[in-house]
């Protein structure tokens, strides 16, 4: 592989969905500013306006890209109300999208700085009420990727909008009460409970309890299970799963995103 | 950013959808034929067979692109047929599909060329009755993105099929009737009643009149209707939809693509 | 064109879909490692678990790719299991993914490598047992892409999982059983009899049975076909296709994957 720079890294993460024309046409408008810049989708299926699930999907996914990459995320409910636009600069990564608190999670990392993108010669010429994935966070975005220095986005803010964290809460000294905070395409039911935070569970016993589910143990796989059993897993994202082998726990279950979880250590 | 040139750019606008291979494959063809050529999906969701959304979709999306991009439309439900394919070459952008008036909309701006896309050297060696896609639009853009000049594909022709536009008509002095041309994945109505072509709303009332809803006032964006209410707002392509805050106006009004529309100016 | 080399190139092919960020991340972790790869999805909808599908999924895309493609295919319902994963080596391409009969249509073909991928230096640091997609199958691609030689990758095996073939069974002179192995977006039935391995049909009549449809001669394209009524098409994967014209044979007929088809000549 010749020592050449790599051309900038753009990811979208938003809820517009593939159905329609408007994720193409983002990157139609980066393509005409940053012909260099490549485009990873994280993904545009966010239930439309979940600020929780995109939330999750971001933290999941940022850490692994590399260095520079700039992050386009549009959940975006009060798109065309006075909600600032803002830019989010962390030690190694840029984040662009609306001030709503769905960068919540980034502002206490060291060192980061926040932007009001205020600079209307990035954006495109007419800037609509209903698209500002279009007209602001794609253009903004794809001149970042070209080389437009950040402090050309818009003055240093401090009052970005912060949501409290998406992190189950300890109770007592064995207990601790969390929640669903998304559910994947197989229909596993992903918790807040975060195992590093956790005493190792593959030692010793717990009662987890969601629904009318109990469940005491860890399962080292998702085939681990037997038909129609739901067991606990230690899931991909460092939290606890909820999983059925082979079927969906949420449908199983009736469960779905905001639902109570009680975790307690035998 | 070098100043060396930047790959040659197509887009892909189909209703092949994204659960099958299709889309894939027809990548796989571009990258064998023109390796540095970059792709983009303008949208694979069209409705089956739905060449009013694909033409919306077209139209809103294809001005936003670089110039030379080479857009590939496969909308085709009679693929096998005598119908031909057809290269359509605006003054700054390439087109490329079956000849069924889907590039309607092209056909008359300055300088447009259609050509009958003839030549059988450009297609993959076995051309299937049933994907055309891979078989012959997908090689012959790759083509063209490589290099080759358009006057290779084949023959200009005069007589591509032409459908009405997709406009809304003037009644009266003060009333147009129109029609839902699309909805997106919010369920927003996205009426063909250009804005361009009517007063200032945000300074005049009017009637918009579509199934059992009558609205009478521009909302300056979707977070401002009341909960169940709908809203007039001006879209971001340019033309009047119809929304419900954070909910989907199509389901609780019961109305689809086609659906008409009447608007008076009070 | 200039004379400069493409881009390694990658595809993806899985049961992920794409409402999570499981693709995106993926993608994420080969640009930290390959920044010049190119990364093209073939599908992410395969039914979760339905190796089935995957495989025809990949017979038919994989031949269309150039050469030195690499691919990668997770349909694994045995993550985290004792299931190896592999790498699959045949004369012009690569396929990683789980050794669970996913590649069984590879291995018979001339000059085919198989190996055991087991150097954990090209893994991600901490491998989850539940995403081996993220932290083993995209980081080997990816170092394949940047240079990385197969026999680092782990020691040659002869035992891969090996499926029967996907292929119609010829019962007598006249006669073959086979079935339904995929349904397309149409809704079109794709049958896995081989149309290379029958007389031309377009000169011969034939009984075409399945589910309640008797079919008796070729239709030269879909649109052929009367209102509500099942044709038989000579389909662009090379098998016999059970289509409606505009409409979905497979919800009319009520058949799925697997259904079994019975066809006789005249």
């Amino acid at each position: 592989m010749p020592p050449r720079p790599s051309s900038p890294l753009i990811t979208l993460l938003t809820d517009f969905g593939l159905k329609d024309h408007f994720v193409g046409l983002m990157k139609g408008v980066i393509a005409a500013i940053a012909p260099r810049a490549r485009v990873i989708d994280i993904t545009h299926e966010i239930e439309p306006y979940q600020l929780c699930q995109a939330r999750f999907a971001l933290a999941q996914s940022w850490p692994y890209f590399p260095k520079r990459t700039i992050h386009v995320v549009v959940v975006d409910p009060g798109v065309g109300t006075a909600r600032r636009p803002i830019l989010v600069q962390t030690a190694n990564h840029r984040f662009i999208g609306p001030d709503n608190g769905i960068f919540s999670d980034l502002l206490d990392l060291p060192g980061t700085k926040v932007r009001h993108v205020a600079n209307t010669k990035l954006f495109l010429p007419n800037v609509s009420a209903t698209f500002h994935g279009r007209d602001i966070f794609a253009p903004v975005a794809a001149y970042l990727a070209a080389g437009v220095s950040a402090s050309r986005v818009g003055p240093l803010v401090t009052d970005a909008i912060k949501l409290p964290p998406q992190r189950a809460v300890q109770t007592s000294e064995r207990t601790w009460t969390g929640q669903i905070v998304s559910i994947d395409r197989f229909g596993n039911l992903i918790t807040n409970l975060s195992l590093a935070e956790l005493p190792d569970l593959t030692r010793r016993r717990f009662v987890l309890q969601l629904g009318s589910a109990h469940l005491s143990a860890l399962a080292p796989n998702y085939a681990s299970g037997l038909p129609g059993q739901a067991i606990a897993v230690a899931g991909s994202s460092g939290c606890l799963e909820i999983a059925l082998n082979q079927d969906s726990a949420a449908s199983r279950l009736g469960l779905g995103c905001g639902a109570p979880v009680e975790f307690a250590l035998s």
